[in-house]
């Protein structure tokens, strides 16, 4: 697309309420919008990044054999006074809302109630488990405070997968599963180097869930690494009992800031009970199913890749999840080349803008595009382009034919 | 995908507090799930429903020079106090709910207010206009009563676009843009030889604004038609000055029941003018951007075209929008057939449960995908399959070659 065309136009400076590094940088180059305190307005460049994060994830979700979905944010109390999360002092961050007559309906604070409830619809027998089913859908968190930009909102889009099973090793076999493709998802959105499963708290289902932590200083976690194994363990279950369990040795572990991108979390059967889901097992009983659940916060993991990803100049996206994949710079006229990679299928931003070099050069870095094309009549002359990858600097003249060819 | 993989099931009854027709099929078909009155899960079928009329829609919206953004559920009252329509008496049907800290805010009604803000950041010179932006997210409203399934919900997805112009003429211009896109949208879904481009109320900020009709015994609209013109008038405007105006002979004109699946609205400068939003024009001078809003409902579309395709044994989809093109039945094992159905790159539904083939015809033509293909072992060992037309009941015994032909 044409940057005349873009309305979003960068920003020297974030607004002074931004603290978070994120939100400044992704204010500033245009990403997202402010609306209030951990609620943003994603913008065309932010929400390309987005719906790239969300195809990526899909992907990965589908070849699991799960099924997507989309259900509501308005939620019916009965759902979840019944497994005892209505009441405040239980969940501490619900938004509520009333219907005209009064009722109280909530603001969907996450979904394993209702989608219990919902199965009860759909699951009688063992022939119908094991069962995985995801949507993509916004949460909604009432937090007191909310100062780290898109990586803790109010409001925010959400991954969230659940898988019922009928024995405690049908739901291992596919936990590991799901571990697996969170690794292949942090790994193709350009972070896997930094980001480690990690041991946490299990909460009163199991011993431990898993988190996949991403090193920056700008985690609100503190994790402890074993470099060796590529594992870690969360500081809120660093005790000698549970290093000793999970084979740990102190004296190799490294103390580290995280980000926390995604976490796996086994339930038991506690909301299947609560909700009243039951399948007849092969003897004719009645019994739970197991059930397990697996987050990744879309907006959260662009901040994280912000976060991390960044440099002095700006943002640095991977090639998965940029808006887009080339940002042609015309110096002088560029639509021929412009035309022409467009037509090979790229896409890409061409700054057609009447403004100075340096002002396109420093919006490129800002934008963080992988690959700048900068097109001169000084170049065009001799036949060539400059290409200057974003992350290295790296920067070489090649003709059309050889960009073409290097970049396809 | 394996039917018996598809976690919903076929129902004989619908809930018996469901009274629409269309929410009646598409639960009982699968498609959908209540979880209170106006606000439906999208389960697996409906998903892909709307997963293809989104498609749809994005792609005319981005034929129009459109950018997509992603705006908030959570609104600041102050964007809506501005323009005066926080208060509950001026808009009857907001949600709204509370920070911890006791300041209310809105769940989003609509997005005219938000957007004309948030591009106070972004318009500055009549150079960055005419901008033209729209979203596809949800919206909230407290109806009292919700009795008409999808196509009335508390809860639902919408596109919204909206355009920012600077003279009547250059607004004009667009919106009669759109008025095509939306035309060739309906007729892309299915319903466009039975969809009216109808003049209906505009408001305070102009005599007309235009509603997509569509004829149905189920729509709580009461339009005039002119079949010969292809155009209609909403019976609320329906006045004999108004047909004067409209050059339309109350004598050729044809009473009819229709659901608005679509409207677009001249919005003149209210909003921008509310929120401060301002460009200099050519010689300098502060303008607000006259406005346009331009609505079409996913899930409406989708309970319209139950509403309207469907016949006494079930649901009817167009090919554009069918959850699957193929519904593959095996009466014998067809997996040699359905792996290369899905080779070839056409999406089937493969009925391979243990069920009669009775109850599979019953459930198919209640799903509705558009093509039946039958495999038997009488037409295995004759080396033909039966393939049935759901809207026609069309069938024919062909080779699986003429069906790949026929198909593509």
């Amino acid at each position: 697309m044409k940057q005349s065309q873009l309305f979003t136009k960068t920003r020297r400076e974030a607004p002074s309420d931004e603290v978070s590094k994120n939100a400044r940088l992704l204010i500033r180059a245009g990403f997202i919008h402010k609306e209030m305190a951990g609620v943003y307005t994603y913008l065309p460049l932010g929400f390309r990044v987005l719906k790239k994060i969300e195809n990526i994830i899909r992907e990965e979700m589908n070849a699991l054999g799960a099924q997507e979905i989309f259900m509501t944010t308005l939620q019916d109390p009965a759902i979840w006074i019944a497994s005892g999360r209505w009441d405040d002092k239980m969940v501490d961050n619900w938004f509520k809302t009333k219907l005209k007559n009064g009722n109280e309906l909530g603001i969907a604070n996450t979904h394993e109630e209702p989608l219990a409830k919902l199965l009860t619809n759909n699951v009688n027998s063992y022939k119908d488990l094991p069962l995985y089913v995801y949507q993509i859908q916004n949460k909604f968190r009432n937090e007191l405070r909310a100062k780290s930009g898109i990586m803790r909102g109010r409001e925010f889009l959400m991954k969230d997968l659940y898988s019922f099973s009928r024995t405690e090793e049908e739901h291992k076999e596919f936990y590991e599963k799901v571990a697996e493709a969170y690794k292949r998802i942090f790994e193709r959105i350009g972070i896997g180097d930094k980001t480690y499963r990690t041991f946490a708290s299990g909460g009163i289902f199991s011993k431990f869930s898993d988190e996949f932590q991403t090193l920056s200083e700008a985690g609100e976690d503190t994790i402890y690494i074993d470099e060796k194994k590529k594992i870690a363990i969360n500081k809120e279950v660093y005790t000698d009992s549970a290093l000793a369990e999970l084979e740990l040795d102190k004296n190799t572990l490294i103390e580290k800031k995280t980000i926390e991108v995604g976490n796996i979390f086994p339930l038991g059967v506690k909301y299947s009970e609560a909700e009243g889901l039951l399948y007849k097992d092969a003897n004719g009983s009645n019994k739970p199913p197991i059930m397990g659940s697996y987050g990744i916060g879309l907006g959260r993991l662009m901040g994280a890749v912000a976060e991390v990803l960044s440099d002095d100049s700006g943002l640095v996206w991977p090639k998965s999840i940029s808006p887009f994949k080339l940002h042609l710079i015309g110096l002088t006229d560029a639509s021929e080349i412009y035309e022409k990679l467009k037509k090979k299928g790229f896409e890409v931003l061409y700054d057609d803008r009447d403004t100075s070099a340096g002002e396109k050069f420093a919006d490129s870095d800002l934008i963080g595009i992988p690959y700048r094309i900068v097109i001169s009549k000084r170049n065009i002359s001799a036949g060539k382009v400059e290409l200057i990858e974003r992350a290295t600097n790296k920067t070489e003249e090649i003709s059309e034919d050889e960009l073409i060819k290097k970049l396809s």
